[in-house]
């Protein structure tokens, strides 16, 4: 089958690999419908030493069930599944919890012998826990939102929860990214009213601002931070930094108002954080690896009733073959998310 | 009057000052009938630079009220009263929202023209936001426990409030200093299941057990970590750090369960924090200087009542001459918490 690897920074290809086959009892053989780029691609794309073996790439997937092993109850073949991007096997003390990042029997997609989501075909281990069942066709117009409910509409979800949105909260988004349009979304969705969107991007502040952005800071750094004070006197109740950059998480700290929570999902440039502004101002820091599992039963049914529209995020769609230029064209910030119809 | 100053590191003085007056019209004038050092006092008495003027000390007082201001509405003289560690007035948006910490007409005691609580008398400035009247006689036996909400079991609280303290929690308290030790009574008072108290002072361990604590850790560091993950498989849900060292905050992130919270209140050694091992597990950091005047109403009950004794954490009492002997025997560990009769 075809699927995609990494070999260093800027080096990705399509190439053959062995077919994705059933291995534990537990696993199911999903044939990939569509799958996606992720802006955490863009990481070893940028700094990934040479490796003569490759990179198994993709975690972002849907796709049709061929097969499942003898031990999956729920999965069957001829289901349409999405999978989170990281697999669980929804019964252990953190899934239980709703923590399925953290599941004590879960892991990552494109490791030991699991495959990459940006192919052909995905070996889904823990399928009981791990897949949920889409109730439409495969060539459901709503494809483009439902697949990123895998990652990325999880995932700025994830930053809401971690930042304490609800009724009335105002809300700073730090990062036009596609995580964070999706963060603009949540931010709505859960009552915010109002949400600044910090970011540079025209067509992707455009885009935020259908989503819900009622005010749009053009700026970054010490600027950014001024701007944001001048819009809400005291900063915001909840920032949601969806970037990972040092400077990124700077400005969400400084913008965050007393007593307020940063939810942070944008994956650390560094392991340390200046946390004293936050202690002497007794904002919250929280966020981490989203558990999208958890999330998909919620969000599922306001992107069947159209409710929200998270995939407008996916501004280029292109065949597995287009893979490649999907990776070059996102990294030089030309398409803001790669869909793969396969 | 009599009051302490600090000149310089390890310098602490009871001299004559002023007499305290009215001076803003929101101003209460506080005859101090008890007062307390703080763990917060000893940081100062390590490093303060020489100040031939001195610095007026002192935070946490009870006293009787010998007059007002006429905008003073709900204190009247003869009043006793507790004063919170910050001054506030009790009407702009986070008094409202029971962030007093971050009044915007707060302070704090012992700046500009403020007297310091280890002294004769005290201004109050913002009486009737500040103070909270005690219906109790000023030799009433629960003096002691009154006082220490002031500050030390209400920020003991906010670590427990910010750490998620609740029903069924495994919480880890880093410390065994007051505030840790009144950390183990916030935490058993809002339904901790099991209370692990992490600290060294053989007495301290002794009082925190009376007070909760279900486990101790006689360590620091790693072999602090490694015991804990002993006890607990994957760490404390809730960990308060009532430290502020470097160390402590470290240990704080490493027993801090998958999903859990850190609440902190010591007063940060360090601005920068390794919080890439919080997010790699979703646990969040919070806390920081509590607004002590939120908790009152809450404890106060509960302390007149007999249902906490936080008082327990004073140790030695002296009158006010005696308070740079206390100062001493608090830096030498030799106290835990001196307590002055006025």
């Amino acid at each position: 089958m075809r699927a995609t690897l990494m070999y260093e920074a800027g080096d990705v290809r399509v190439v053959d690999v062995p077919d994705a086959r059933l291995i534990e009892p537990s696993d199911a053989l999903v044939q990939v419908t569509r799958a996606a780029i992720c802006g955490s691609d863009l990481w070893p794309y940028k700094s990934m030493p040479h490796d003569d073996a490759g990179r198994r790439m993709g975690h972002e997937f849907i796709g049709v069930v061929d097969a499942v092993g003898s031990n999956v109850a729920t999965i069957k073949a001829g289901d349409l599944v999405v999978s989170p991007f990281l697999w669980s096997d929804g019964s252990c003390v953190f899934c239980r919890e709703g923590l399925q990042s953290e599941c004590l029997h879960g892991g990552r997609y494109g490791f030991e012998d699991v495959d990459g989501g940006q192919g052909e075909a995905v070996r889904v281990p823990q399928a009981d826990g791990t897949l949920v069942v889409l109730p439409v066709g495969e060539d459901d117009e709503l494809m483009p939102s439902l697949l990123t409910l895998a990652d990325v509409m999880g995932t700025g979800h994830h930053a809401a929860v971690a930042a304490k949105v609800g009724p009335g909260k105002t809300v700073a988004v730090v990062g036009d990214g596609a995580v964070g349009l999706c963060g603009v979304i949540a931010s709505r969705r859960l009552g915010a009213e109002r949400i600044i969107l910090l970011g540079n991007n025209p067509d992707r502040i455009a885009l935020g601002e259908e989503f819900g952005a009622t005010d749009v800071v053009r700026a970054r750094g010490d600027e950014a931070v001024e701007l944001v004070r001048e819009l809400t006197q005291h900063g915001a109740h909840s920032v949601l930094e969806c970037v990972g950059l040092e400077q990124a998480l700077d400005t969400a700290l400084a913008i965050s108002r007393p007593g307020g929570a940063i939810g942070r999902v944008g994956i650390p440039e560094h392991d340390t954080t200046p946390t004293g502004v936050a202690f002497w101002k007794n904002a919250a820091i929280a966020g981490g690896p989203a558990p999208v599992r958890a999330y998909i039963e919620e969000l599922l049914p306001d992107v069947l009733e159209g409710r929200i529209e998270p995939g407008r995020v996916f501004d280029r769609t292109g065949s597995i073959e287009d893979v490649p230029d999907g990776y070059r064209a996102m990294n030089e910030r030309e398409v803001l998310k790669f869909q793969i119809d396969l």
